[in-house]
């Protein structure tokens, strides 16, 4: 498998990096192929914007995606959304690694996703859900959060963490057609002992170990609607 | 009332730009306060850094919400997060104004909410949901987005659009405190005609004249659960 992490934490020693380097360590030992992309270090700019095209459709007026769709094809993508577009197609499997913030990405990340996951190559048209254009490759989210297991699921506090993260898990992993695996989090973590993150690290490398036995969540297939999109 | 309006679009003559000038003349013509924050006319920084403090606490080890809540103290927050946040503290209804992506905030303003709602301020220990620091604020999210309104609800292809946008409405702003208001949407907007385009711009008007008497969104309080935080 081609694998791309993207990273997202401003410390670079922290607990998140660890995740992040056990999962290059145990994806090389088992043959496979990693890139990383680490948003920090590389200075990752997050805002769309209309400079992000070199020349423009429309330069009267921005209607983002569209200027995406043109761009792909007339090679005018930034060359910072060029470079992560390559490496996401080149994966088999993308892993989005980063602390939850406000119980979703931090923007640098969003940015990511916002600039990459460009309209006429990932999505577009009926081409969303299974029928996505990034369906055959996998998706996991391995996070990590200061909150406690138990203030999640139904009936906690906050609710089901998944359902928090629908925007991400649903709204684009699933849309662009990915497999999204379950994620992987980590809980508690600011507060937790150096013994207790070793588990973690160690539960995540046997969760990575078993990758392909993993089952993928349920998202809607465009076969149960309509051709204007109503359910059937 | 004090109204801040934060406005995220990378197009100036967009219909999203079209929506936050009704709500500052409609506002206004009523006698309130208004404030805008335009993101992108203010090329604002999204990403959460150390470089947001002018001192640290611990400058070999970025924790980004302990660092602010000592920032807030030391007055070391960056000066543009401590004019967005006094901006904030003045404001008695936050208006969030933005075209959905990826059925969330662009990452610019995932940046605002990063940078901007600080521990210690806007939330800390125990003071979250009901108890939270912006608690007698209210907030209103206000979107335009591509897809149609049969595509969101119970049984629609993207589900309601209310659980798409659970971080926002839940996870943020009902932690933080403030009532949140049910959202405004301008659906399909960029397909559609200029008269439909006209009847959105009306009805938030209306929406806006009648603001007081819009009920909250219902969310989590702290009595429902016991010091641990487990259901009671």
């Amino acid at each position: 498998m081609n694998v791309l992490i993207v990273h997202a934490h401003p410390e670079p020693q922290s607990f998140t990096a660890a995740l992040r380097d056990q999962a290059v360590e145990t994806l090389q030992a088992q043959g496979h192929q990693v890139q990383v992309s680490d948003l920090y270090a590389m200075n990752w700019n997050p805002v769309a914007s209309a400079e992000d095209f070199s020349t423009r459709e429309n330069p009267e007026y921005l209607v983002y995606a569209l200027e995406q769709r043109l761009g792909v094809k007339s090679q005018s993508l930034a060359p910072d959304i060029r470079q992560e577009l390559d490496k996401l197609l080149w994966a088999d499997l993308l892993i989005l690694n980063f602390p939850i913030y406000w119980f979703s990405t931090p923007a640098i990340l969003k940015g990511w996703i916002d600039r990459v996951l460009v309209s006429g190559v990932c999505y577009g048209g009926k081409r969303f859900y299974d029928q996505g254009g990034l369906r055959n490759k996998k998706a996991l989210v391995t996070v990590t959060l200061g909150g406690r297991e138990h203030m999640f699921g139904e009936g906690a506090i906050h609710g089901p963490l998944e359902d928090m993260l629908r925007p991400l898990l649903r709204g684009t992993l699933a849309y662009v057609g990915m497999e999204v695996l379950e994620p992987f989090v980590a809980w508690h973590v600011p507060y937790i002992s150096s013994e207790a993150r070793e588990q973690f690290l160690q539960g995540y490398r046997e969760r990575l170990e078993h990758l392909q036995s993993d089952k993928p969540l349920l998202f809607p297939r465009l076969e149960q609607f309509d051709e204007a999109l109503y359910p059937l």
